[in-house]
């Protein structure tokens, strides 16, 4: 859809609205669209198979000659991940304060074409000028380092959009939020606010990343005796950075394992994010010239991912680092949802290896609690509120919030991702839909696999498939060969032999029968088939593989 | 394996020490074995396909003349729902106590061959003499009605298993556990504990069922004038009963939905576990006769199972009940691990319909925390522990607790599925080990599907499959027809024709390539088409999907 000019500020989820992730919303007015974040999903339950899911751009496409740029507000993988597919068709400069740019450059690399892309490192108090847009970078608080919060500023008001963050009084690296900004920019007026909703059902404030540090210090000082294995989350320099302090207060070598976490840690440490006492850090392959009570290993996999270093030492399949009896293990996350039972795997299987796992109060969120949020829209004061980032439950609580907190409801947009709001001065409301959606990545494959695909992996998972071959006749339809039967994840079928040839000889009557009576027809041939065989097998063994009739003609 | 005769006490868990769930445990002692409950478990997420798991009680069937009875602490799926399979092939007398019996009698009902199945209900002190052993029913407290631990007196000494509990001092129904046995007991001495491990990794105590009641009337009178729907587990009599009283206690009428629900409340108020005034409860057809605000529907689908009621009204396909604005809907339960994404989603559309969701704080668990555990044991003070029920870290908990009270770790035992614990008066020790395992349930067939069923649907389920057929003239091997390439969950062929055109063009070269060398050994030419399939499909896709040829003469 080719979007017109009214001289209204139109402001587009193209996704993120239904599912965590995936976040990238479009912000329009006139001849000039800015993007913000451009994440990608991880795949669903029922998305067997896929690998990740890329938001849906056809709007952007269908406008290309508008869109100036892409915001990004922090470099995780739900607000940076589809860039290298979305940028083979949109090619635009990407902005972002250092950090992110560095990861978003590591990410690009592998991405031969993607090389001419251009990418502008933004430092925080600084705007860039584009089209009808100024927007401005504002340090926040998050799981990673150097987040940002966009004010920008439109021909009909400020729009604030957080990012994903949190209010740390003290953290770890850099400063706090500037709130004071925040303040000023309430004082000077904003038409909506933007806010992250991840935690927007907690109450209370999210502790400092700082008092993770103070539970390191503790665990290390109880386990003085011990090998120490901490797993976290790749991303959280800050988290690693204290993990490495510990260990040098405590006089211990850090070994780090695990692709992404030896990647955005030399990443990190090269733009002077995370600080390295020299001596500190060694080689896997050194491990083993230092007493283990003198070893850190910092490690990938707190979500019990199946093919990262913490789960391949639980399964005893690390090819360098076998977990002993003694071992204290520090799993530095909290399970994302979903992953709850993979992590308990892990938790389990390291038990049963004799090491000690210690996975409560080891982990502070990068996410507002209520109370943030509250403090959020006190100093903004915006006039318009539009909850993102989180599922329904918890935009609809930050909603609930704003409400509370004085403004109309009428005032509040639980949007959609492809609704359209328009917005002057005074007013704001849904104009209407583009075209949005999820694309797919299944191995090399961008959007070739779709909903009957998908149909077709959920119901071969649940019963596997029964193939009937047959070869008739080209002129005299006479059945030459078959039918035969193959089946795969239907049943073991040394164990079934007597099902399988019962199953054979409905199929052949069956097929006789029709040919008897000249019935020929391809398609009805192998409807009679794949009836009878159902039939057959529902009334027998009450399940419904697929059937898969294949007729040749010779 | 038949079983020795020595004069030891056997204590051989045969299900349930690997995962939650599938409880039995078989005790022997010369020619006497009683078998403690006799549960399932649900599917694990790699248990493609499968309907449930029951324990393989290939020991039992080998010493089928010794087995005297089963004996169940209580009514629920995991210490019940492999009777049915169970009993047809050890078909000896069930003991339990009157809900339990009467929840068996209900499941046996379906099973025709069942009928003739001997049940015995005993009250809590009643002891049944069986072989070598008398065993006790003690009343416990527990997320429903007439749970059980059991005294088991043997010959080398007295043997207590909990069975699941909590400690309850004003349960809804009936009176507490009974403590003062449990310390009479304990004073006699105790050979060996059996101790439910379910929370050993949480703190404190678990609260009583009844501040779940209070919970109700703060949300009936909050929500007076919404209707009202609560989502519970069915087998929860209590929570039903509260829910009952309150519905009661502020005038509304009260609709049961969802046919476990169904069924359960109709067993229970039949045998008076659940007293409901006349004229509370009415008919589902009857709700629309009352206004909204004046009734509650009691429903399952709290772990949001995809065909409960309360999934279909999220959904919107219930064929009676459509939520609307305002609703107010309790979910009383937490998610079992695993579940966690399937109830937010529920949650997710229920909200989006407009109801107001309530989810936390309207639970408590039927399970001991820490210091009921260690109340227990103080009680009992076992010379022998062995924490039962609980993946191993929870009973690994349960096992450090019973260290710090002063058991020595050597006499605390984490035993696994199969293990033979032997014990005499003095002594007790890991003396072998048994077959045990799991047998898949999938429709009617039981232990057709195993490993290279499961592997092939996992398989299925992430890259579909290719079929290759091709028909070769039977004496001069010449190719007659073919080859043809058929797929089914890899990418949706309309888009994606020169591809599969491409594919069929590399197996045709390959075949007529071994065909001319003369190649036509059947095997070597399904893994040239297979090899050559896959190495072009993983070039261009990076994808792996099950290729199966098959060949046919004519």
């Amino acid at each position: 859809m080719k979007s017109e000019t009214n001289h209204k500020l139109r402001i587009i989820p193209l996704g993120g609205m239904e599912s965590i992730g995936m976040n990238i919303t479009a912000l329009e007015y006139d001849d000039s669209i800015i993007v913000i974040d451009c994440g990608l999903s991880f795949p669903g339950d029922d998305m067997l198979g896929i690998d990740l899911v890329i938001p849906d751009v056809t709007y952007l496409k269908e406008n290309i000659e508008k869109v100036k740029g892409f915001f990004i507000t922090h470099g995780h993988e739900d607000h940076i991940g589809a860039l290298p597919y979305i940028l083979r068709d949109i090619n635009v400069p990407v902005y972002g304060t250092k950090l992110t740019i560095g990861i978003i450059e590591n990410k690009l690399k592998e991405h031969t074409n993607l090389k001419a892309v251009k990418k502008k490192v933004v430092k925080y108090g600084q705007s860039i000028n584009m089209g009808h847009f100024r927007v401005e970078f504002i340090r926040t608080n998050h799981s990673i380092a150097d987040a940002a919060a966009f004010a920008i500023f439109t021909p009909v008001g400020t729009i604030v959009h957080t990012g994903d963050f949190k209010i740390d009084y003290t953290p770890v690296f850099g400063d706090a939020i500037d709130l004071q900004r925040f303040a000023e920019l309430g004082k000077k007026g904003v038409l909506a606010l933007m806010c992250d909703s991840t935690n927007a059902i907690r109450e209370g404030f999210t502790m400092s990343e700082r008092t993770v540090g103070k539970t390191f210090d503790t665990l290390f000082a109880e386990n003085v005796s011990h090998r120490i294995i901490v797993a976290t989350f790749a991303s959280n320099v800050d988290r690693v950075q204290q993990i490495i302090n510990t260990a040098y207060k405590y006089g211990r070598k850090v070994v780090v394992e695990g692709r992404s976490m030896v990647n955005i840690i030399s990443t990190a440490s090269e733009l002077d994010y995370l600080k390295i006492p020299d001596g500190t850090l060694i080689d896997l392959d050194s491990l083993k010239d230092y007493p283990d009570e003198k070893t850190v290993l910092i490690t990938t996999g707190s979500q019990g991912e199946s093919m990262a270093a913490l789960s391949r030492m639980a399964a005893g399949i690390h090819r360098k680092v076998q977990i002993k009896p003694g071992d204290a293990i520090i799993l530095s996350s909290s399970p994302i949802p979903g992953n709850e039972k993979a992590v308990a795997k892990i938790i389990n299987e390291l038990s049963i290896k004799g090491a000690h796992v210690i996975y409560s109060d080891t982990h502070v969120s990068g996410h507002a609690c209520k109370e943030e949020i509250k403090l959020i829209y006190s100093l903004l004061h915006p006039k318009f509120a539009i909850p993102v980032h989180g599922e329904f439950r918890h935009r609809k609580s930050q909603a609930d919030l704003a409400c509370s907190l004085g403004i109309p409801s009428d005032h509040v947009f639980m949007m959609n991702s492809g609704d359209v709001l328009e917005l002057d001065e005074e007013t704001a409301v849904i104009s209407g839909k583009i075209h949005s959606g999820s694309i797919l990545v299944d191995g090399l494959g961008v959007g070739d696999v779709g909903n009957i695909v998908l149909r077709d992996r959920q119901s071969l998972s649940q019963n596997g498939i029964i193939i009937v071959v047959l070869s008739l006749e080209k002129h005299s339809n006479e059945l030459l060969a078959g039918p035969d039967i193959v089946s795969r994840g239907f049943v073991y079928v040394r164990e079934s032999e007597d099902l399988m040839e019962e199953a054979r000889e409905i199929v052949c009557n069956a097929v006789n029968d029709c040919l008897r009576r000249n019935i020929t027809d391809w398609v009805r041939l192998k409807t009679v088939i794949r009836d009878n065989l159902s039939d057959y097998l529902w009334k027998k063994m009450k399940r419904s593989p697929m059937i898969l009739p294949i007729i040749m003609e010779v």
